[in-house]
């Protein structure tokens, strides 16, 4: 199997996302008088905590359906809805920022991208299971 | 070294029972009235945040020997055991709903799965490199 | 491309460490009096409890770049750099144990670790788009 070099490059891109995101939680401890170790205490705080947590809580499930399509599909097709993925965390980010109900829109756009990349994962395994 | 199709369609299936425990968390939100970005306030609801967080903590002690077992020692094997971590997974969740205690027996399992499944990698490993 | 099993021994070892990080975490709650569901409610707990989830938080972060850095650059190269990593984990769970200052000695070790491994992929894969 080849390795898929888009995708390869579009998780790199996810995972200094992801550390940006920590980045603003570090931030947030300081503007908002957060100290470690507690992770509550301050609504403003919380959200950017749980925006950040929320992201790790879907990589198992935008990671692997991400490699098992770009391995078993299309490198191109599954490092392209990686990329929507990242817009969709990005938007959810901000939003998520602002107000509670502000993260949904990216919510939704990053859970889409994650259901296509699932279906496409599983599509392609059975396709070569039954191809042989 | 072959892509393990078994081992593959086990860690969808993994990724899809994930999946469901966040929408169980959702859901609990509204029965138990706990308003985002908070965690805390209901011990019904902690019980159903904490079942999908532990299942999140155990993510890497799980897929990277689950997937190192099947590259290094056997597709069907790992794949099997994947299955009896994902059944440890269901009966730990079902039991950490209703009580704390009953969490017990589905950690265990799962536990056990995990172990099968580090020591399996690990000799996998370990005959590679003395073979040459 | 060959499979790096110096990079999955290292790896191994990483997931080791963390289950060992989380057996710390299950006796704190004995030892400081923190029942299930609860994380909270005593801070010599909430450091050892933060000390865990933090390594877990760190796991896309240092995974994903040690194996694209050694499926696309050096085996030797990112499996050093992982040891690193680990050593670094084990200094900080050490000093976060004792205080939350004593916690940044290990972060920046392993945060380095990470760093290399992130520029190793990056390069390693803009080089085999380049060559082809």
């Amino acid at each position: 199997m080849a390795m898929p070099h888009y995708t390869a490059i579009v998780t790199l891109l996810a995972v200094a996302l992801y550390f940006f995101f920590a980045t603003r939680v570090a931030t947030g401890r300081g503007t908002f008088g957060v100290k470690h170790p507690a992770t509550t205490g301050n609504l403003d705080f919380e959200r950017i905590f749980r925006a950040h947590v929320n992201t790790l809580e879907w990589m198992p499930t935008f990671l692997i359906p991400l490699w098992l399509c770009a391995l078993y599909l299309s490198d191109i097709g599954a490092a392209a809805l990686g990329l929507v993925w990242i817009a969709g965390r990005i938007v959810y980010f901000i939003g998520y920022k602002q107000a509670v109900e502000k993260r949904l829109p990216g919510f939704f756009i990053q859970g889409t991208a994650c259901l296509l990349l699932f279906i496409g994962a599983a599509v392609g395994v059975v396709m070569r299971l039954a191809g042989g």
